[in-house]
């Protein structure tokens, strides 16, 4: 029986917590939340006891730690849980400032602890699927990799201002996804975005529309674009053009319904955002994460998939910042 | 080159004498109709001369006769056609009356000409490719055949009175597809209608709306459904579930055009009506024609299967109405 | 917070006390299974006690039992569950033989206990959303509905002969499906089946293929075509045509991934059978049970449901039987 | 009635030989090709005479000439035309070198005639559908477009050898169509591409896969993306992401037909390649080229647009070898 405690306890440490519920082998032990109220909450609905993030650590009986904390923290306090010995599972990114994350690395590796980041569009079973049938030659060598990653909405102006910006909040999935899917690093060979959605996330220094164009180590050209704003739902997608064929993961409509008049034939609007299109891969990355610390076979996102993703995306933002100095796009 | 004959510029005797245009083994040679416009037109996109029916009968240079005059004529002009040694082509059906069609075939048979009837539906590309499909086996046996046909909109009440009700009318080309499809013979098991788009055509006597269960000599359960009314477009629907998997036809839609907003991802509407649906099967028959002639080995429908057709659709006409006379159904 | 009871450790009933994970306003209290394996597994993992029926009933604390017994022991355990003054949740159908399953109802009924059958179909986002369109008036009256619903493969021949026949065991959910979704009574026109996907099946006196044709009190006809038997997955297909459009549920498939090649464009088999398929169902009728308790105004299946569909699914078992003496099909 | 010469009874001239059978407003009267069996197939089928190119220009009957010639003859074609005083309808592009071109256009311009460049793709009823519902607002302003266009197979070295490389020869139609469906002036942001379907294209100097982003006038973002290869038939596709929703044009399938089995639902690949893709597309650029000569309110490709994307398509030549150039991608 694996014992887990809980740092923050807001919307995505309540998905973890519920993907503990009922498991012979594993449950939640504590939680800690400076919102005291959430922290009670998961108790209630876990058994687990409510306490502070030292108990935590300092607790021999607590095997690992899922820190759900925001971004500033993640880094100390994974480099504390390290110390402490415990396994980690870390929400992504390890740090906005990549100095920092390289920082965090070199400090949790000696600890030689397991360590998983939360890319947890690894997990949702379309992609890994994708990428199973990739990795058993289905198309043969990758060519062309198109990568559709759309917000329904664009986050309210004080998130954008603490996000890092459109590359390293919302992209870093997407160019991670790419490394996942082919299993080769990248190299950014533009990148270009624009404040189209909203004015004020332009005046804010930042953009909600972008294409980059990568080239994989084996030669494949990978496009992703991504827009902070889609009114027909959370857009997903992924393809993958090879020798032999295509792989693609499409949309996941809201409901089956297809409703049919005089105007045509019309399916539901996709999935409305992450925490429903990716509740799968939630449930199933902490399948993994238990999987690690037990010593099974299994391949997560570590440390260093943290950090080559969050250098595409520094590369990525000082391209397209220097293609706007250059020629005012 | 086969020279022709067309009796009746209508609609689809328009579309017949386009079908025949650049072709380097055929031509339209001669063209009848009371409408002396419509006969000029053709005769002007094509080049044959407006003429009348007995001189095309009379004319030793044309070799067949292309029949697309209203349905009470075509069985007189059959008999004559074939009296005159033409090859024929006649559109559906022989004739509304189970007896006279009957007839006409006794009459026609012993000339021994080339005789086809305008099922078009079988050339059409989609439904001749899963038959192709089914008849290699890519299911094993058929089980259970769904056809759904659905027209956009009802036909005037004039044209409902001279009919000869939906099931002769408008099933009757289902019935000929279940056939086509299975090489089977078929028995009603049941039949049964409503008037529920319009009333008047309940007072007219006929039915706009239908389901009709069949059972194949080979053991398949075959059901079709009509509605003479669907505001999405013309639905033309066939599916055949067998032992190693299924086979269907999907609708056409206008357009590919795919339009995405809050409600949902729109696709078209399906084709208008059959004019557009079967623009394609409405060449490939007149193909199917010529080939026939030249004594090429080519299925077409004969008037066997114009005679089963009309079987059938009686005797779905008579179960329904017994069971309307039995139980107000 | 409900308290609840559960009779039967299977697989229904395993996933009916993981639904109760983690809520705040109801957990299972008490698990009975003549297995004890099975019984101490769900104790394991819910908290609940592994006792016996009596002590279920006797317990004054226990509010609610959850039926999910083999068939034969649903009517008196939900009449001993009413004595108890128990709310009843409890699988379809009630029994196997209506005059036994009319009993039940009688003897339940005046208990006055909340009571919901589990037609869990009623509950899947899918087919609840088309409904609540129909109700809306999205697409005007229905005309003409068709429910098309395959199983993946045939049950073994021991379950078969259990069973009550297929239109006891599978249809039966698709004429609950008719009532629920036109909320009115149904009349059978005609009934027929076939046993075509093994033999041994039709030896054992049953069939594995049937389509029946009901009229619904309000004019539309309604056709359900049930296999035993579909290598593409399981098919659960409903579509309702109206006089202002369509509205259908079509299939889920297992990903969204679509894979294309030379053959074309492959997406992937419908989900495996009812367990995946209705996974949220299952989850959404527990809320339902959980609100009806409560007395919050929520609308279940309740006894007049479960005898309303067996009484449809015996008239179709006897309009088959009919018209095999009667015809030999 | 409008008098046609054809220069060129190649497959496209075929083509559009074929697209004016029958019509009452106008009429081939003149072909000619150096391969003569190809010119009497053609006067065969159409009634027009054979004759030599200088006695088409010459004909003062002759209205308007299609030139369906080799890459390297249009201009001078054209040029001939023009001075002829004939309405002019010239496959694209005017010449492979921008120069050439350009000397055309200032050369055919002051002689005045209607004069139409064969970018056929605007004349899809697919395409124009989605700029009809772009222009008339149906999303807003566009912001985000991609473009994917994918050959089946690579074309024989020899063509690729002449064919200016796949910017010029493939890509030119996506930038046309890019131009077409904003009505905006574009910049080439980055452009990139690779030999990987074939290493004897990477020898003769070519690429065989590309991506391309540009930025248009009002701000939005557009990426193309190319490739000679894909098996699943001749991939055709455009969205256009705005404000307020989503338009695409997705791909058409060779048939209607779905096959359902263990491996899933097979749909059909799409169109072999353009003849059949645009097949209607050439149809309707025949009609508009006529309804241009009659002086109708018609929009159609003119020089200026093939020195456009002729300029785009050089742009992203350089810049792919500029890139290529400095980091050996």
């Amino acid at each position: 029986m694996i014992s887990l405690g809980l740092l923050g306890a807001g919307r995505i440490g309540q998905t973890h917590a519920t993907a503990l519920l009922g498991r012979e082998d594993a449950r939640l032990a504590a939680v800690h939340d400076p919102d005291t109220k959430a922290a009670e909450s998961v108790a209630r609905r876990t058994g687990a006891r409510v306490t502070g993030v030292e108990e935590i650590l300092a607790d021999a009986t607590v095997d690992a730690v899922l820190i759900c904390t925001p971004t500033d923290l993640h880094a100390a306090q994974a480099e504390q849980a390290a110390a402490a010995g415990k396994a980690i599972f870390c929400e992504k990114p390890i740090d906005l400032d990549l100095a920092r994350a390289r920082l965090c690395a070199e400090r949790v590796r000696p600890a030689g602890v397991p360590f998983m980041l939360g890319f947890q569009r690894r997990f949702d079973p379309h992609f890994a699927d994708l990428r199973a049938r990739l990795r058993a030659g289905a198309i043969g060598d990758a060519e062309l990799v198109q990568i559709t990653s759309r917000d329904p909405v664009p986050p309210p102006l004080a998130y954008i201002q603490r996000s890092g910006g459109l590359f390293k909040d919302m992209m870093i999935h997407d160019l991670d996804m790419a490394r996942f899917l082919l299993g080769q690093e990248l190299q950014v060979v533009s990148a270009t975005g624009a404040a189209l959605t909203d004015p004020t996330i332009g005046a804010a220094g930042d953009i909600d529309t972008a294409v980059v164009t990568l080239r994989a180590a084996g030669g494949a050209l990978v496009v992703i674009s991504n827009s902070r704003r889609a009114l027909y739902g959370y857009d997903q997608r992924v393809e993958v053009h090879g020798a032999r064929g295509l792989l693609a993961v499409e949309n996941v409509p809201t409901t089956a319904v297809l409703a049919a008049g005089a105007e045509g034939m019309t399916r539901q609007p996709h999935q409305p955002f992450f925490m429903q299109r990716y509740a799968e891969a939630y449930r199933a990355e902490i399948d993994a994460f238990l999987a690690l610390i037990r010593g099974d076979d299994v391949a997560v996102p570590g440390l260093d998939d943290g950090l080559a993703a969050l250098e595409l995306a520094e590369s990525c933002q000082s391209r397209a910042r220097d293609l706007r100095a250059k020629t005012g796009q």
